[in-house]
């Protein structure tokens, strides 16, 4: 099916655009009543999150409501470490916890390569339903960890501020280590291969945990596993989104991979000199602008896009939206970047 | 007193020393039982931080038993906001809880400047009995924490990982911001005064959580307070730890401070290329590099010597040592300075 806007994907491929997309990470989401009353019907975020038809629902939400450029699969990074067999629960306003994270040897070899279509099945089938339903109107995103977050947070069992657990385990062994990221690794390739099939648009990999990393760690247990599933992946553009990791914006380029994320701590400019010409860069407004009123926010987004310029840029927040900012403000933003003339 | 060890002063003054001198953020800490044991006869952290004897015994334990080049007081950033008029609590394993946080002008104006005697002199007590036993065997390090980060934990009433109660405040009343943070600054700098009075022979300002501004925020509401406090110090060597704002070092380079702190993921080389020949870095070894065996930590110390170079840097790691490090670990990253030479 022929897209009506296909302003992401050509932004992405580093055509020209008459204006730049926008979209945001959390975009489906608690900032929306709409999603909160569907969250409550599906009794839980794991339950939202494997009942397709509810998935769904909430994917399209701010397309409408919000007005954005893209929709992205509303799910959660951390199926895959469930679909390799290792469940965990989302505690409200805690996180996520594994009851049994990974310790051992025994515990590494046990866990299995996941398989898209038998174990995570309710993600793909959430993605064809929100395609139909889209009817063509904008492009779909998928999405997956990047596979040093999904093991920090395997070791780690939960959200840390340090991770020191994961981070020892790196430093303690890191054969092991590296055996666990290439099943993640493995994991992750069939599981984005299986959202393509199932009709997403675009890619993107969200290495949240990127910057606790010594920037040799990084080039150690986290690169070469990016870079084995961007070469993996060559049917849709791909997004790289390494929070944090300032320090390894010039080696992300040398990925094949078409967009950079950026968070809100990196420079437009001087990210631009790192990453070359041949990357789109994405972001990365400070989510808290969202926070001020109507004329802070569009000063504050006009700035964003004049210090991007008008090509290879998709407008975005620089980490996903807070969960209490005001719907009206978010619009604001989308207006203010739609309203932009390149 | 003439001090037998003052290799920590001439490095920060860039003169030549015979050898790289070492000491650990936190290191008068949990690390050691010697300290659990006075922590549990004190009853609680705060009023361990309190009682100036039992903070002194502890700022000494450091220096007998890991063989550090440099005590720092055992106190807390946030006594600042306590003496200023805002009292908090440290809930064990959740960290520091302000039952009353800032919330509106009011709330900034009742605040007063705190007196350094008068409102926090027990950790002058602390620091004066800390000299008398030291009995001039090292330096001691004085401390407070940047006004912005000070500010940080007024507004939010907490940790967080985003502040963002505390970044809404700047977008939304940034005049109040600046009335709060100056009222902060001239608190701060009459408690270094009285530190120095006390006997401090070198203060450190921790900027803990620099990292989350954007680099046009921390321009604005960072690095002036900085710089005020900077100006207001001259009779000890300064040293501004920013952690997290690698954007912001050839910024904090041009302060009127003798050493810059690095964290982990800041280049030793790349650092030095932003800072310039004049400062002398401070770090920056990975806290979890201290969970491997003790191979790997002097491997991994080494290669940091060697990065950093002979000449005007000060050893430690890139952040406070993890409360659940072995003190063995951290015998052998200390010792592995003390033994290369320079």
């Amino acid at each position: 099916m022929t897209l009506q806007n296909d302003l992401l994907l050509r932004a992405a491929r580093g055509e020209k655009t008459e204006r730049t997309p926008v979209w945001l990470m959390r975009q489906a989401g608690r900032i929306l009543a709409e999603y909160r009353a569907v969250r409550e019907k599906a009794g839980s975020f794991i339950g939202l999150a494997t009942t397709p038809e509810l998935a769904a629902e909430v994917t399209l939400q701010p397309v409408d409501i919000l007005g954005v450029d893209a929709a992205i699969i509303f799910s959660d990074i951390l199926v895959i470490p469930e679909a390799m067999g290792l469940p965990y629960e989302m505690i409200e306003k805690r996180g996520p916890l594994f009851p049994n994270p990974v310790q051992t040897e025994a515990d590494v070899h046990k866990l299995k390569i996941a398989d898209a279509e038998t174990d995570l099945g309710y993600v793909l089938e959430a993605i064809r339903i929100t395609k139909r339903e889209l009817n063509g109107r904008v492009p779909l995103i998928g999405f997956a960890g990047a596979p040093w977050t999904i093991f920090a947070y395997m070791i780690e069992g939960s959200g840390s501020k340090t991770f020191s657990k994961a981070k020892r385990m790196l430093y303690t062994n890191p054969e092991l280590s590296h055996t666990l990221l290439r099943k993640i690794t493995d994991s992750t390739i069939h599981y984005l291969h299986g959202q393509i099939r199932a009709g997403a648009d675009l890619v993107q990999v969200f290495d949240s945990w990127a910057g606790i990393l010594s920037p040799e760690q990084y080039r150690i247990f986290s690169l070469p596993y990016l870079r084995q599933i961007c070469d993996a992946i060559q049917e849709v553009p791909k997004t790289i989104f390494a929070k944090d990791a300032w320090f390894a914006r010039a080696e992300i380029a040398q990925l094949d991979c078409n967009t950079v994320g950026l968070d809100w701590t990196m420079d437009p400019v001087e990210s631009r000199k790192l990453v070359g010409p041949n990357k789109t860069l994405q972001g990365n407004l400070d989510p808290c602008v969202l926070y001020a009123d109507f004329q802070t926010i569009e000063r504050e987004t006009k700035k964003m896009l004049e210090a991007f310029g008008p090509h290879r840029h998709i407008a975005n927040l620089g980490h996903g939206v807070y969960p209490d900012t005001d719907p009206d403000k978010v619009r604001c933003f989308v207006e203010t970047v739609k309203n932009h003339a390149n």
